[in-house]
């Protein structure tokens, strides 16, 4: 291990001198905090931080991931708070024509009303993480390169994995901090059986929708209430009639007196990624060429899939949770781009370089250290980009729902021939129940009529790219070549594949789970068929993919260490990107100035709904919630400060997508409102951490319970949280 | 006189109690300000406000209006300020594609280098203010209604006007105050020598262009520098070598400290037209059906223009001072109908009516002498309602640049005719000079390739009009009726009328001028034709309008009067609407909400140059100005509080149109900036006075002397207006 032969101590330390952080940046590893006493002190928080390192101790505990999302507990029966966006999949998979809950809204009279969530929720509750930099970097033979590097890491994770999985019920997960110089194997209980309690209407609960998407200020009542089940034996458990609300250790009080401007606040959830320590070559990469093409891409579909919905408007339920995703993507790109464009991102980015290579070549020591990393990694990245177009391009143009169903079924047979521990991650035993999920959900997202005409979109995407970056398989299969497409060949293909396939019936998927590889050579399907031509490329797209990924495992580490090494020297601190681990973000409710001249307060208002109201989506909020606000029916909501009910706050805190759902507590520990988004302006931070633009979007839990309490009359759920509702009765 | 006989004074007094007056809301006549003594001392004025009524000494006698717009002297050389836009006529007049002075700016080196204005350019100075309601209602024959009580009117303001204009060089105007109620006879010096002195780059003047405009936060430097010339004697005269400048009695100083938030200001200007005592039937008309289709039919004159100026691209300097009006008045309307959304002004409205009524009903001294004025009101407007598709429509339709020169050269040898006293106001001898600037005018703003395509485009709008609202002659000439047009008929006519034109020359206009009414009868020329054929027919429509405004002469005043009085009881006042004359209006620099948990700081600053800027029209700030800011290179000019140079800034004061290019004053009457713009929140205003909302915008007076000192090195001009280039020489 290189860093012991520097003299670098193992684990966080390398990470920071946390007292040399910029206020309310970062996105800190809870086993950090200790050593952000003094400032988090400073900010206000009244806990003590070494309490909020204990990951199964409160408030930590109540913690839980949704896989993507962030939620937490919120009662001791197992009741989840989270957004309204993180439980969309489940309220759209619930909805039908005749009862359309994602637009009514869905509250549950008692338990045994609440509803299966869509198939693939769950809850994860963290039970412990261990640092296993040692076991997995021990796994590498000495000069392993490429592939060979990243097979051994990806075994010696498989096995770490397997180990952990040993414990029934729970699921395991390496996560890989600087580019893989620090290891860590995640355990969590997995919860299966999650179910839909209460979801305000859209019209609450997605207000102001993608055109307030990423926006301050915002309207928006982005909450909604799930529970976890288990079995009767308090195990997790497949969905039963006869499970029980499973109950946490841990469980988040509301603060029914909230925050206000300039209170301490503190997330605790689930960043997914942060690329702040990313090379200039590759921020021009994504600036110049990634971002924009693949904005427009999407772009180009989400139009397309508006025209297609003209014609087949019973499909738009179907399809909402691509739209919603897709919508999201593309703003959150436009919003990164429009930073990119604001701040000079590549200048610093190449001064520091310059910096850090200046320094190790000031040291023979250094030189003889780090050597190259630096140009090592410049021109690796530079191989890696050389598929971008095929990349993005190939990589849209298969995205068929079923196309992607049946490659995943015939990828899971080629592997079953294989023992399990060898077998690619997400294709081994341990994965079966998601890819059957996986199944199951195409039930209520896919609608062949809609998917056929977005497949010829995505196939004239495609079509122009130059030889260099075509995939040979695809071309024939489809028998396309550079250039416009024949489109009335092409449409004949792919009427032939969607009325062909018997893929549509959910008992044939998954009857397929369980076939041989010589029964997916023999079938006649068009999908099948295709995903068969189709593997011997995707294969060795991917081993090439690895090998490069082989080569970053060796190369990033390298230069993260040069260059935490380097900021130390310099009194500065780095803290690990965000990787899907669990962080605590700590800062306060603050506005900020989007721009010359103005100011964003960090409240918002009912009376604002009144204002953006038109009466049509996303801006139609339910009549009895307008008169409600005209009325000043408030009851005990209101923050003095503001004179009104405050229905989403701005703070200080350093947030990214996966975040979403995650509680944010006030300096006890108390859940004053859930995270949901990011301010316009933040998103750059992704790249580049702007503090005094940079602010996460919440929702008040005042409002969340004005709501509940005034509108939707969910005492039922009140009273479980231990707050007495203000209206029950009127 | 009715008031008399209820015992209200005559004059000042009866259009308030200005104590009761909301803080900022009103366009004050000078003559009211001495009763405002309190409220202006309280807000921060340092000046006796008695002072203020004198409108020929200081500050009031440097306050000039240019017609459409106000100006201030800010030397004793007659050195004029205004608004860039102010002054976009002039701007655009003397450029051209080789020295396009609008695009790069202008800068004379010296008095010889100065450029006459665009013809019809004036300077107003304001010589004396008469009440002469008495004699212009004693000329009413008693019970003269309808077009003889406009005729009977018409005829005492011209009288009182030729005998004003007896003095020479003067210019006299009657302005009715109350729809009547009041009259005041206004003499003002006419200066005809208007030269253009200075105007930054159109990058500088106008940035940010129509997306900006009306919208805060602002950047644009919209200011310019006029210069009045008169004869050697001192006295007005045409342009000629031998003019000298003009030397006001008084002109205004530089505030070099300018203003911080909070401070007192004053706006003296010529506000246009304000409809704050509208009835709720004229707000709905206005609501649902003038702004909605007035704008539609701006909008699609706009998208028509920029299709044509695709195909002629060399026309666009020309069209420019057309584009630039249609655009403003489009996006006004947008702000104002956006206003009426968000604000219901109709309610209150007939609440106050039904108030009205109630009071004067209650007592039958009232009851006698008021009678039915809101019922004969209300009659009177449905009546003028009727017409207004044919209004709208058919004026546009007719609005050809050629056909409305014919038409005014026709009307003009049929007033001939008559006496100068009992000619149409527009065609007096009084009158000619302005007729011929027009004819000149003609010659760099029109180009007859786009002039014939929007007419075209101009005759398909009004195509659709139902036989009621058609104008049969019209209809005639074009060979015409209601629904779609023959367009290949249209247009062979249209093509035919614009070939075969000679009023293509400007010697040929003027030459018209001096024709005879049977000189027009024998042209062929087909806008000669056109016109004369429309004549009978226009005519008659103006007899009809001036027979309703006859009858609203009549009915309006009365409700005013009652108004005045209902308000008066309830401790309220009436303030008149604005009418171009002069007005005073104070407040303080002040920022806004304009929406939910938004803020508008009061100041922006050029570093918000360098956010907005994109390098594309209007956000295309100079090199050099880029680079200033870049290297905060703002000498004395910065405002300590804010860090920077203030651009622009937001007050509470009471503008609208015309107020523009208004010197804006501080407490001790020094130049601060100029106002140039209303905040888009503040559009519905001209309605109905929202004090939290009602901001105007300024250009503050250190971005002007920084642009003229620091970038275009316009010494002479600073040295002139008494201030010392900080960096002159470097």
């Amino acid at each position: 291990m290189r860093r012991l032969r520097l003299g670098i101590p193992l684990g966080m330390v390398i990470f920071f001198s946390a007292s040399m952080a910029r206020a309310d940046e970062g996105m800190w590893m809870p086993a950090q905090l200790p050593e952000l006493a003094e400032q988090m002190e400073a900010a206000g928080l009244e806990l003590d931080p070494a309490t909020l390192t204990d990951l199964t101790g409160f408030p930590m505990g109540a913690v839980i991931s949704l896989g993507g999302c962030t939620a937490s507990f919120v009662s001791d029966q197992g009741l989840v708070i989270t957004n309204h966006h993180c439980a969309y999949g489940s309220i759209q998979h619930n909805s039908t024509g005749q009862n359309n809950i994602l637009e009514n809204g869905f509250l549950a009279a008692s338990l045994k009303d609440e509803l299966p969530a869509a198939p693939g929720t769950r809850v994860y509750v963290m039970v412990r993480v261990q640092d296993v930099t040692q076991q997995i970097l021990a796994a590498v033979p000495d000069g392993a390169q490429g592939k060979a590097r990243y097979d051994a890491i990806e075994a010696a994770e498989k096995a770490l994995v397997a180990e952990g999985e040993r414990e029934p019920g729970m699921r395991c997960r390496v996560s890989e901090y600087h580019g893989g110089l620090y290891y860590e194997l995640v355990t969590q209980l997995e919860i299966r059986d999650v179910r839909l309690v209460y979801a305000p209407a859209s019209s609450i609960g997605k207000y102001g929708g993608e055109e307030d998407n990423w926006m301050w200020p915002r309207h928006t009542g982005d909450f909604s209430f799930l529970r976890a089940y288990v079995g009767p034996d308090g195990k997790p458990a497949d969905f039963a009639p006869g499970n029980v609300p499973y109950r946490p250790k841990h469980w988040l009080r509301i603060a029914t007196d909230g925050v206000d401007e300039g209170d301490f606040v503190m997330v605790a959830g689930y960043p997914g990624r942060t690329n702040r320590y990313r090379l200039a070559a590759e921020v021009e990469n994504n600036i110049a060429w990634y971002y924009p093409n693949s904005t427009a891409l999407t772009r180009s579909l989400l139009a397309e899939i508006e025209t297609v919905l003209q014609q087949y408007p019973d499909a738009r339920l179907k399809l909402e949770p691509m739209i919603a995703g897709l919508s999201n993507r593309a703003k959150n790109s436009e919003g990164l781009l429009a930073g990119f464009e604001r701040t000079d991102v590549v200048t610093p980015k190449r001064e520091l370089e310059r910096g850090l290579e200046a320094w190790i070549h000031a040291d023979t020591k250094r030189a003889a250290h780090y050597g190259e990393a630096l140009a090592d990694l410049r021109a690796l990245i530079e191989r890696e980009q050389k598929n971008r177009e095929r990349d993005l391009y190939y990589g849209t143009a298969t995205r068929w729902t079923m196309l992607d169903a049946a490659s995943t079924l015939y990828r899971l047979a080629q592997e079953k021939r294989k023992p399990d521990i060898e077998r690619e991650p997400g294709y081994q035993e341990r994965d079966l129940r998601r890819i059957r999920e996986r199944m199951e959900r195409i039930e209520t997202t896919y609608d062949p009529r809609v998917d056929r005409l977005l497949a010829f979109e995505r196939i004239k995407m495609y079509a122009p790219l130059p030889a260099g970056q075509r995939v040979e398989a695809f071309d024939r299969a489809l028998d396309i070549g550079p250039g416009a497409v024949d489109e009335a060949q092409v449409n004949a293909t792919l009427d032939r594949i969607y009325a062909g396939t018997r893929l549509n019936d959910l008992q044939t998927r998954l009857h397929w789970m369980d076939a041989s590889v010589e029964d997916f050579e023999r079938s006649d399907d068009g999908f099948i068929r295709l995903a068969v031509a189709l593997y011997p490329a995707n294969l060795a797209m991917e081993a090439e993919d690895e090998a490069i990924a082989g080569e970053f495992d060796a190369v990033r580490p390298r230069f993260m260490e040069a260059l935490i090494a380097y900021q130390k020297s310099r009194g500065q601190t780095v803290y690990p990107d965000a990787n899907g681990t669990l962080r605590v973000t700590y800062g306060n409710v603050e506005g900020y100035e989007p721009r010359d001249a103005v100011w964003y307060e960090p409240f918002t208002t009912p009376e604002g709904i009144l204002e953006k109201d038109t009466g049509k989506e996303p801006f139609n909020a339910p009549a009895p919630l307008l008169a409600a606000v005209h009325a000043r029916d408030y009851g005990p909501y209101t923050l003095a400060s503001l004179g009104s009910i405050p229905v989403c706050f701005l703070s200080t805190l350093d947030t990214t997508g996966g975040n979403s759902g995650s509680p944010t507590l006030n300096a006890r520990g108390q859940l004053v409102g859930l995270l949901f988004d990011g301010a316009w302006e933040s998103l750059l931070a992704n790249w580049l951490y702007e503090p005094e633009r940079v602010r996460s979007i919440h929702v008040d839990i005042r409002y969340v319970l004005w709501v509940m309490d005034r509108l939707d009359k969910a005492d039922r759920l009140l009273d479980e949280m231990g707050v007495r509702p203000a209206f029950a009765g009127k």
